[in-house]
């Protein structure tokens, strides 16, 4: 594998939508594709899927195209996603529960081994076969296990003591869900679900072209 | 209110962040905080911020820093938050659930009206109060009831169709969960939460920071 660390944050931000449109590809036993074709389905232009492959390797070849399963791979390889993860969940309410279901049915690769609450009518139910711990047992089970990625679905209030919490353990990633900013020491990677501004954006959208429709 | 149709997309992208900051600070009863202090809280640059807010009228005095109320209020109004929004969920599964009680207990204005679902098991459960309709109801559902938008949670092979049904069903936004790229016609606004595309995002970064380590 070429060295990656000098690919742009842009062009790392468009590999998952590459790789989960040449997942489709792969699943309707398509072998190869050009980048024209590829432009024609992602919305890229080809240009610039050229440009963005060629930034590790590329496997393109010119009256040939991409293989489809190198290319699958490599990008795969390059997101890290060749190896697992180990993952806990600080805050079981809706959201937490959810994810949990979500990495266990969709995600292989992302392992969910224990999460924490501090609801008492929480603590000890099991959401696919994972026990909800007492938060209070966080920090010693972080000595205890080698976890790669802390999932904060916590409110707003608690999610910067989680995530210090998760950090000093060791984790490398948060996941975070909580409607708010957060900070993390360096070499921690950190990765906002902002749902709330989601949905904010969406209602300005909304409204922008309902005035369009007057004017 | 200003004519909001030309702020670009880039400053709309940070208003929920700007709105956010201020309700903390509203919660604090600050009354008014200058740029430079708003800059030292959020993270973008002073000018960033002056830039920012004075796309719409501004709020901004030399001297005395904005009015935190005031700013809010206006921010909220060119988000449409002073709107009420009627929801419709398809796709009741873990993730459908969840985000009908994050709704329910989040965000007031919008409002989750009906669930449909096409898992006998689920039809006829209540979430919060809100019964799961059977799927085949939609069409006349979105007849009957004038509603904004759909929330998609249904797997990637269903989700065109849904938001297709949604569509010519008059929903104005579609806030979409599965994992799957959306086509809706013009006037319609379109919100990804891809989830996944996150999560894999966060894998390179935990990876590229351990090769780091390495060097």
């Amino acid at each position: 594998m070429k060295d990656n660390s000098k690919i742009s944050s842009a062009v790392i931000k468009r590999l998952p939508r590459y790789r989960r449109y040449l997942a489709d590809l792969q699943k309707k036993n398509v072998d190869r594709i050009s980048s024209n074709e590829l432009s024609s389905l992602i919305g890229y232009t080809a240009s610039q899927i050229r440009q963005d492959l060629n930034n590790f390797g590329g496997f393109g070849q010119q009256g040939y195209g991409y293989n489809i399963q190198s290319l699958y791979n490599e990008i795969s390889a390059i997101l890290g996603l060749d190896k697992d993860y180990k993952m806990v969940i600080v805050g079981t309410g809706n959201l937490g529960q959810a994810l949990a279901n979500y990495t266990h049915y969709y995600k292989s690769g992302f392992i969910v081994t224990a999460m924490f609450d501090v609801n008492p009518r929480l603590i000890g139910i099991r959401i696919n076969d994972i026990e909800v711990l007492d938060y209070g047992r966080l920090e010693n089970y972080l000595k205890e296990n080698a976890i790669d990625i802390g999932i904060v679905s916590t409110n707003q209030d608690s999610a910067q003591e989680v995530v210090d919490k998760l950090c000093a353990g060791g984790v490398r990633g948060i996941w975070n869900f909580a409607p708010t900013d957060l900070n993390v020491p360096e070499g921690v990677a950190l990765e906002n679900v902002h749902l709330s501004d989601s949905l904010h954006s969406l209602a300005y959208y909304i409204n922008r072209n309902k005035q369009k429709d007057k004017e």
